[in-house]
């Protein structure tokens, strides 16, 4: 994991003796701590990682997880106990004059626990170099996220012939999860929204009890995780033939969706990308009706830090994989999104979730 | 929620003017926030409040989750955007001289966005007095957990005609929470433990693609989450007939927990009812094979902070809800836990998993 310890320290504003990232007891998660060591297998409660400018790392495991821990790629030291683990910080931190802690997914008893291991160190907070190191996918990386997308591809190509008139959106979802974990993900990337008839015009609808109708939207936003990685797809089905209205607006959503991955490749501007989509949506009777971001980088986390919306900031780079997520939402209605995630390669895209883009009839 | 909030200041050491939490993005989340405010039925990332001696609390939401923040029923104010945030939070926390925090799951960033709201503040990491009140369950939560814990035993009835010798773990695993989310959780509580043969030998096996095979001991670890709620339940059951060695294993494992739960009520001693049970495992040829502790608190975590184990400390007390779990491990051979969901009563204890305690023969 060394590329990636570097490449921490190549976004630092200024140089720092070492980097300490603590992951702590679920949810308290620090996912850079996977980011940073490759760990995979356990969940590494209480561990701690120490990063140098070198790329080298020393990974602290509790006894729990020693032999998990063991089996990786990186040098591990065992601690019983919380006062051998302060020592053995402690160790790992003598001589460090500046620090960099992970301010993002650090707790502060965390921070407390960093202080105490070393309380000359002058300490800075680094996550938002963190945040810049993750963007950019490597080799590795992309193939988790590709395997992500793949079992969110094909769980959802398996789940259709479920999708009957009757069925609850919770029942939608349990099915999904399902169909996804024996497809090879250790679980979701997150809840499945799956938002039908007027739910729809949600696009953060809390999946219920709601039966599916005759005539509906019916909109699933899901994704697989696989080994740590995420995916996050989104497609709209109805239920029957679509009138008029809903025809339009998958239309204009779709041409959206395609006009943006038309012009994304390394050096394009995420906002102007952005505003081409909604552009289009806003040059059709659906004006206004686009009311979040287009997309956001996918990885450890499933909004991985940039993002193409309306704050600038993001330029694309060759290596992020990223979501695009157009969408019209009238209140009280329904909504569409279709929503892909991609890989940005030299010259332009590649789609890694090759779901059909075409209007389903249930 | 005015008897939680008072809950956690009657567990201060000294007087506070007001105790703030900051709920993270996922999975930075604070328990906590929802334990104090009550609220459920969204994720209310970046949402915060403040408590006050009184029993009041206000609540901050974003406007993506605006509307589900005002239908509960706590004082809610919406922002847009982070400088709005960190204005309300700066109001909200004006004049308040002496400020808890919940250091165990805030991040730093969090404890930044609370110093920069009000620099002068005298800042407590108040977590401790937060485990506390959170350990004895009110009226309200009980419910919760009860119906997490109905989900987990219906699900894992539910679930034994599939265990089918030449089945994976993973599949096992994928089969319960798809039970357990049909019956109305919000997914599982942790990942399910799935270990079957040699595999359940080891307390926090990966469940992986091993294929269940006649002979083999089958432990299976899981819980349901319900509004937030926990529920944390073993049971280990046999393919064909028990050889008397695993007969043994069963019989002395289920007298310990029985020892234990004899035993549990208000006042009674977590370490003397920990080394009663182990007592019982070293009393027999098992001896020294019973290697972690015997149970914890459940709640909006499934390890909710007290336990019962080597460690002094935990005194049970009316409301409290505990796993009581005894095990025995024997390395490359396999393994043998039963685990069940209890809430200490006025003299006793109610078990809320009655799950079948029998050695079932698959």
């Amino acid at each position: 994991m060394e590329t990636r310890v570097r490449r921490i320290f190549d976004e630092l504003e200024n140089p720092l003796d070492a980097v300490v990232l603590l992951n702590g007891t679920e949810p308290q998660v620090d996912k850079t701590f996977f980011y940073a060591t490759g760990m995979h297998g356990g969940i590494f409660e209480g561990c701690a990682a120490v990063l140098r400018p070198d790329g080298t790392l020393s990974v602290l495991s509790s006894q729990l997880e020693a032999d998990i821990a063991r089996s990786q790629d990186v040098p591990v030291e065992v601690f019983t106990g919380k006062e051998e683990k302060a020592k053995a910080l402690e160790r790992l931190l003598k001589g460090v004059r500046t620090l960099g802690i992970n301010g993002n997914e650090l707790t502060y008893a965390g921070y407390r626990q960093v202080v105490e291991a070393n309380p000359d160190a002058e300490v800075h907070d680094v996550s938002q170099a963190i945040v810049k190191a993750r963007q950019v996918k490597d080799a590795a990386e992309v193939e988790m996220i590709r395997e992500a997308c793949r079992i969110a591809v094909e769980a959802f190509e398996e789940l259709l012939p479920s999708l009957e008139v009757g069925r609850t959106e919770s029942e939608v979802a349990a099915e999904l999860n399902y169909l996804m974990q024996t497809k090879g993900a250790s679980g979701p990337a997150f809840s499945p929204i799956v938002a039908s008839g007027p739910n729809a015009a949600l696009p953060h609808h809390a999946t219920a009890d709601r039966r599916l109708r005759e005539g509906d939207l019916l909109l699933i936003d899901f994704g697989a995780r696989y080994r740590g990685y995420a995916s996050d797809v989104t497609r709209t089905m109805v239920f029957g033939k679509p009138d008029e209205k809903q025809r339009r607006m998958y239309d204009v959503v779709l041409e959206a969706q395609q006009a943006a991955m038309d012009v994304m490749k390394p050096g394009a501007d995420g906002k102007a990308i952005y505003e081409l989509a909604r552009d289009v949506i806003d040059g059709t009777e659906f004006k206004g009706r686009f009311i979040h971001g287009l997309g956001h980088t996918i990885g450890l986390a499933v909004h991985d830090g940039a993002g193409m919306g309306s704050l600038p900031g993001t330029t694309l780079e060759e290596g992020m994989a990223m979501t695009v997520e157009p969408g019209i939402y009238l209140v009280d209605y329904g909504g569409v999104r279709i929503e892909d995630d991609v890989l940005v390669t030299a010259d332009g895209i590649e789609v890694l979730t090759p779901a059909t883009r075409e209007f389903l009839e249930l």
